[in-house]
């Protein structure tokens, strides 16, 4: 699922343009993270209106049909899945903070359920709980939560390590904790850090360490991570087996058919949990609106002859999954099959690469534009993005795009998603999820990185124009084998 | 001509761990820019020791046998090379200054060199005039230069466009002008920044503009540049078939021998002013040293059976060239050919390229070290720099390597030359000079730009496997031909 480029400005430069000067604009201080509003009252400075914190939202407020909040249980994240203990990870994350500080505030729930080996499910294909927690030097860890969504066996099992505690203590918490208090502000959220100015908590602003650990899967997670792969491939042969055999022409199915159709094939596995995320299931024109959504409702029906993009993954007990694939819908004209396989040709340059290390996402990323930009075509999202282990399918610091200026090392896993779009025709995007790799091969004076596709679900066929393919790109496709 | 990769900070990083604390380090306030400077001040500041100014540079006051000066005159670049005239350009960098200003002093000589077309011998293989220019926005310009430098006739034909003045007058112009005066701080020396802080003069620090408009070269300029090719061409064929004639087993043919055997072939041409740069010639091993310059005592001899890197350009009244061409030294083996050959598909790889508006050098750098780390061998430098036309043989802002951010133009004329090093055995770089085009293709969807390469020298076909190149690949040799 690709991530567009857009300008973390665009809110505040909405505002600038739209607000008066000298007006007052109110912010919830519990949604805007310290970093944002740091920027947004650099903004506000520079155009003369000033930013002033609410202590209710109104359009909670005004919000009368809102439904209950659903309380679901916390889950163990098994060792066996997570590879390396809570207690080892608390050790490691200890050592990364700040000499000045006393304590890390963790701010990122995803990242909180990484430490601690949990796992939760307060948001739609997010499997994480909701959750704040205190990491002190001395080895004591809370974690602030709604405690209800704490089971009785997982309390006691996580008590050496962890004390939780209800969500509204964590202020109090923090300001008969004296000393001083790291904690990363593109995260942290405005209210907590207003509190602790007002009641003088020292607070040291710092990149989360633990993101970077927990980028670099250990062989536990890899192997989560392609057994989740497998599953995601038996589910996708069930549903591709159904595809080859309707006739599009009479069958009336529509993209929310498919929607459904590929949900209930993943769903047959035991240890699946969720979606990774809402599947795109674009037709012809539709395809080519990037982060488009069907309805029920207004979903277009299937018809001959034309393209359907399909991004879609699952969240299974060990692993994430992110795929896309383009299908033919009848039969595909010549310029279709050209240009999937000028995207296909994008897809491998950037997966057969090989690099040395201190090689960034930002310097690959072209060798998937690459074959694309020689056809007269582009695409405007990034090529890639991290991809957690039974976590969100969007994980940093890693990716690819002119913007990711992140090493990247052995055990990162990313997707690979080049594509492109004709407005009111179709899109095309191929999507697969690779591991960063050592890779040793006879004759090489250095050291070199490589990646390892995981995803193994294959491509349709009908839509390959074989004769643009060399043999390297040829050999390339040999894994991914053939349904039809 | 590679550029190294090498920290800014080098120097500081030095003085920072050899230098002990509290200690007070002077240096020639007209030999930093003020941006250095005030880099450097927050290093010290850091480390606690302090930078101080020094009034006279003592090396200059040790150095006796100092030769004389040798004062050469200024010349005037004609119209019919520099494509837009003094007074165009004048207006047009006027146009550019802020808001704030009223003048631009340009403390860039190459800069000053070109918005005044004119040009100097002051330097070896640079044609620029020591100079600075101030630029006020009522059009007056002056240039603060050593008057003996210009002759009566080039100050009559640019007597409406500017006045001369001796570079002594600077600071007392400067002190008399009571407005705010635009320069830009990373050319600029500290000793004028800090002069203009005591006279309390105002200073905007900005980047020259004159250096964009510079880098995109307007029709006479390009022109310009293919015939420099042209004859760098001629000179070439002279200098390989003398090369192609020699029996390296029998005749002692020195590092040396090579440097002069090329310049006589290039200052054979009547347009020939001199070398863009001091040629490197590098035999085998002394190959592999990125900055190798032989020296004619220690020079090595060439033997079979090796390699021999050539690096080497001129210096022509209208145009600037910059090529490397690596020559087999009797009979190449077969994994010399083979390294040989990955240097040539990173060359032509990235030549190839096609890309839309928007993207920098630094996104297409990997196209020219992806065939290479392919084969498990890098290199360290950028793959090319921006080139002057009858100018600086590196030339802003343009070039190719993961710290140039700046977007390709129509008109930028930048070096393209990927390479590989093996310490002790030998050095392969391949290096041609292209210019950014707008390039029409029938299915183009998007408006693409594409590289010309001009130049036109042979490789040498020895050293070419040609079972490793494709069609493309092949296809793009043919402009070349073959010397042998």
């Amino acid at each position: 699922q690709i991530i567009e480029t857009v300008s973390r400005d665009m809110m505040m430069q909405w505002v600038a343009t739209h607000v008066k000067k000298k007006a007052r604009v109110g912010f919830d201080p519990t949604l805007f993270t310290a970093a944002q509003v740091a920027q947004y009252k650099k903004s506000a400075l520079q155009h003369g209106w000033t930013l002033i914190p609410m202590a209710q939202n109104p359009i909670d407020m005004l919000w009368e049909d809102r439904p209950e909040e659903i309380i679901r249980a916390a889950e163990i994240h098994p060792l066996i899945y997570a590879g390396v203990s809570r207690e080892a990870k608390i050790k490691n994350i200890i050592t990364a903070v700040s000499a000045q500080a006393h304590a890390l505030l963790i701010a990122q729930p995803s990242l909180v359920c990484w430490l601690l080996n949990i796992r939760g499910r307060d948001v739609a294909h997010n499997p994480l709980l909701q959750s704040f927690a205190l990491i002190e030097k001395t080895g004591r860890v809370t974690v602030f939560t709604d405690l209800r969504k704490i089971p009785k066996t997982m309390r006691a099992e996580l008590k050496k390590a962890v004390t939780f505690e209800g969500l509204d203590t964590l202020y109090d918490r923090l300001a008969r904790f004296k000393k001083t208090v790291q904690a990363d502000f593109t995260h942290l959220p405005f209210s907590i850090k207003e509190f602790c100015d007002k009641k003088r908590v020292a607070l040291i602003n710092q990149t989360d360490s633990g993101v970077m650990m927990r980028a670099l899967k250990n062989k536990a997670e890899i192997a989560g991570m392609k057994k989740a792969q497998a599953e995601d491939r038996k589910a996708f042969y069930v549903f591709l087996k159904w595809y080859a055999s309707q006739n599009f022409a009479k069958a009336k199915i529509t993209e929310w058919d498919i929607m459904a159709r590929l949900r209930a094939a993943r769903a047959a596995s035991r240890d699946f949990v969720d979606e990774s995320f809402n599947t795109i299931a674009g037709f012809g024109p539709n395809g080519a609106i990037v982060h488009y959504a069907a309805e029920k409702k207004s979903a277009l029906r299937l018809k001959p002859n034309n393209l359907l993009l399909l991004d879609s993954g699952g969240q299974y007990r060990y692993g994430t999954t992110d795929v896309t694939r383009t299908l033919a819908v009848g039969k595909p004209t010549p310029i279709m099959k050209r240009h999937y396989t000028i995207v296909l040709k994008g897809l491998i340059a950037l997966s057969t690469a090989r690099f040395p290390a201190g090689t960034t996402g930002a310097q690959l990323d072209v060798l998937a534009r690459a074959p694309i930009w020689q056809n007269g075509l582009i695409y405007t999202h990034g090529t890639g993005h991290g991809v957690g282990a039974f976590s969100g399918v969007h994980e940093g610091p890693q990716g690819f795009s002119p913007n990711y200026h992140v090493a990247l090392e052995p055990g990162m896993v990313l997707s690979v998603e080049p594509g492109i779009y004709l407005k009111n025709t179709y899109g095309i995007r191929l999507e697969n999820l690779v591991i960063v790799i050592q890779d040793k091969k006879p004759g090489d004076v250095y050291s070199m990185l490589a990646f390892e596709t995981i995803t193994s679900i294959p491509f349709d066929d009908a839509l390959i124009d074989w004769t643009l393919l060399d043999k390297t790109e040829r050999d390339f496709m040999k894994r991914f084998g053939n349904y039809s």
